[in-house]
């Protein structure tokens, strides 16, 4: 069952393999998951990793590799000869085997190949890693049950037989023709149903969802939620089966456009993890932080141009971070809701204006509370010129940020860009600006004309 | 196969519906899954979406009510008499029918179970509806075959055969000893493969992953995706198998914990989507308004500490824009990391120093750059002091945000409070407060010694 991994007891790790202590360590190994272990070797350093890898029995060290972050499994393939790594690969999916080669320096990937004993094995990889990143032939595997229309379900029990060796689940078997080409799938469920003489193309089902290599990762994983399938075959151009994606290969899809929608919110302009060094984490930083910094240079020269008002009134530069804190926050709410409503469908991207109409609605209601509380907070603390200028000021804050935090977005999906991109750094900082001008414009109209 | 459904093709809809062109929206029906018609419904009124259901098949109108929007869905099942509503429920598998009821009016909900046909989905429902939300019991389905470790391969298909009507896909059979207290199962391939007269006993695999009634939905997403699982079993406090948990529900449970998380991270604190009422989108925001609103009055009084030298030198406020931005930026790049991290487990909550050890460092590259530049800048437009209170200000704020950015999420994470919401409008916030006050400290501290 389930249990936390806490420092403390990665110290009792720690503690074991520096002291040689194999017995205890093997114990331990024993009672773990690959998954569970890859948990406990990503927290070690490359020395002790080495180690404890070498302890894992043989029938889970592939599985324990592929769960591994990424830098660690690089690190620790580095320290392997060509021949080990290629045992491993040997105990994986084709797809795994793939991902992981590819990860390999170009020069040692075509060695490790050449000593991968199962020869089909080693073609699939070959395979495999010729597909292009982000498309449905880099996530396939070449494992799967194919069987002929006119064959029977005795013989398509017997092909079962003989074709999963290698697969570690089987959903469906896949029904083609004679030339290969994908027609339809039989489910086991359906097979061990059946009259064993009955024929295949009696009882398949014809009407299944398929993909062909080039399709996009995106778009198998939006077809395999909304279908809600566990296994996705996919075919060449020529409309051959060719490969199957299952449903574990998707989630990382899932995870990985998830965490970079939260990055690009975040002004965070490279895919990082808290455990990558520190130079590559400043520089996936640094680009947004330098649009905010020319961002608040704009603002001074806008704020600049109003130097004789704030000698007379500097209670005029109290309210500057308000206006700008509540355009950002605004800006941040609306965008959003928008960027999450085209991330999961909801919201359809090529009809901008109703949603202008309802986020203005929600600005005016939201804006009319806010202006109302620091009109009467300004007015208290100062006199009745600086509590309508912050009011009225923040009231049209709010309502530009609501819009620009709508139609920014939307517009940016409309021209194919990330729409994620928009809700940080890039509205806030366009808010921050717009509301300063709108701010000491009100200030002089206000201050002066009275 | 795959296609974009845009607005234009809702509006042909539109028009057929007025039009009452059955041909046609029959036609059209036809073609598309029931995902497919739910998202077309979404976009219509309820009007045109009561007519068009009308026409769709009987044996997929309960999935098209399944993929509808919770709003639509409900309007639409208040146009149902008790009875209409019970057929479609009889057509669901037991969890979805307990989802679709639990959304009923208390009042209507009884009267609908007393008109489903089947006794045994009605009992089911009821037992599936008295789960609290976000516990395995809610997402579970009762529909699952089940075979006793003593019986035959052949028993256990006909068991199958027997037990799979409600079945919609079939992975595995699992596997319970006389008291039904669950001990294993067996897969579909490993049965096909198996021969007829052997003991169940013989060929079951008992180390399997299963869950209490009682564990969180996180928790069943977390085992469902750490070992790669479409279904998971779900027992009770006896340990008898009661349920079955399939990967879509957990799909669902995925999405909505990163919607959430993205929600909270932009300041809004209920669930909300760009479909629903403007007056509950407003609620959704206010809160943190409120809370951004009290900071920007707090930095207001900390400047209003320093009239005497804005008055003196108003160019002290012309950076008070960029202080709070950089701050806020900063502090949300820090905090996104952080929370992505604790999200994907790949960061370990417990133990905070070595992580702030590593933001210290990106605060310092990231900051000396920014630092340098703005130095540069407001030398080259004013004096000096005005160069080095700026520049020392933006490092010092810059450092303070990366703490903060870190320390927040983790230390909220440690009290069991969700750390997206440090990463929104609160760390911002207090950022702006804290650069504020170092932003003027610096400055009296340097105009007033030289």
């Amino acid at each position: 069952m389930q249990f936390e991994i806490t420092s403390e007891f990665i110290n009792s790790f720690k503690k074991a393999i520096e002291e040689k202590n194999n017995v205890f360590l093997k114990e331990q190994l024993n009672e773990f998951y690959a998954q569970d272990i890859a948990i406990i070797i990503n927290q070690l350093n490359l020395g002790h990793a080495s180690y404890l890898f070498e302890l894992i029995e043989d029938d889970i060290a592939a599985d324990v590799l592929l769960e591994l972050d990424e830098d660690k499994r690089e690190d620790l393939l580095a320290t392997f000869s060509s021949k080990e790594i290629a045992e491993q690969l040997d105990n994986m999916e084709s797809d795994d085997a793939a991902d992981v080669i590819a990860e390999l320096p170009q020069n040692i990937q075509e060695e490790v190949l050449s000593h991968i004993e199962d020869i089909e094995q080693a073609s699939d990889i070959a395979e495999l890693i010729n597909f292009e990143e982000g498309t449905a032939g880099s996530l396939m595997a070449k494992e799967l049950v194919s069987i002929y229309a006119f064959e029977t379900v005795t013989a398509c029990i017997e092909q079962i037989r003989k074709q999963t060796d290698n697969v570690d689940v089987l959903y469906a078997v896949y029904v083609v023709d004679n030339n290969e080409r994908l027609i339809g799938m039989l489910s086991l469920k359906k097979l061990i149903m059946s009259h064993p003489l009955a024929r295949v193309d009696e009882i398949y089902e014809p009407d299944i969802q398929f993909v062909k290599t080039s399709t996009t990762s995106d778009e198998v994983s939006e077809i395999m939620q909304k279908y809600d399938l566990v296994v996705l075959p996919v075919v060449d151009q020529l409309g051959r089966l060719v490969g199957r994606i299952t449903i574990d290969d998707v989630f990382d899809v899932i995870r990985e456009t998830a965490d970079e929608n939260i990055q690009r919110m975040s002004g965070i302009s490279d895919d990082v993890d808290s455990n990558d060094k520190i130079w590559r984490l400043s520089r996936a930083r640094i680009p947004w932080l330098l649009v905010g910094m020319c961002g608040g240079i704009v603002g001074s020269r806008i704020i600049g141009g109003y130097e004789e008002e704030i000698k007379i009134h500097p209670e005029m530069a109290y309210f500057i971070p308000l206006i700008g804190a509540m355009g950002g926050n605004v800006g941040v709410q609306s965008s959003a809701i928008i960027v999450q409503g085209l991330a999961n469908n909801t919201l359809l991207g090529d009809n901008i204006l109703p949603k202008l109409g309802k986020e203005l609605g929600v600005g005016i209601i939201n804006g009319l509370i806010c202006s109302a509380l620091i009109c009467g907070y300004s007015f208290l603390i100062e006199d009745w010129q600086l509590a309508a200028t912050v009011s009225v000021a923040l009231f049209t804050v709010i309502i530009f940020a609501s819009f620009l935090g709508t139609f920014v977005p939307l517009t940016m999906n409309r021209f194919k860009i990330n729409p994620a991109l928009a809700t940080g750094p890039f509205v806030t900082t366009l808010n921050d600006i717009i509301g300063i001008t709108i701010y000491f414009l009100m200030g002089r109209l206000l201050y002066t004309s009275f």
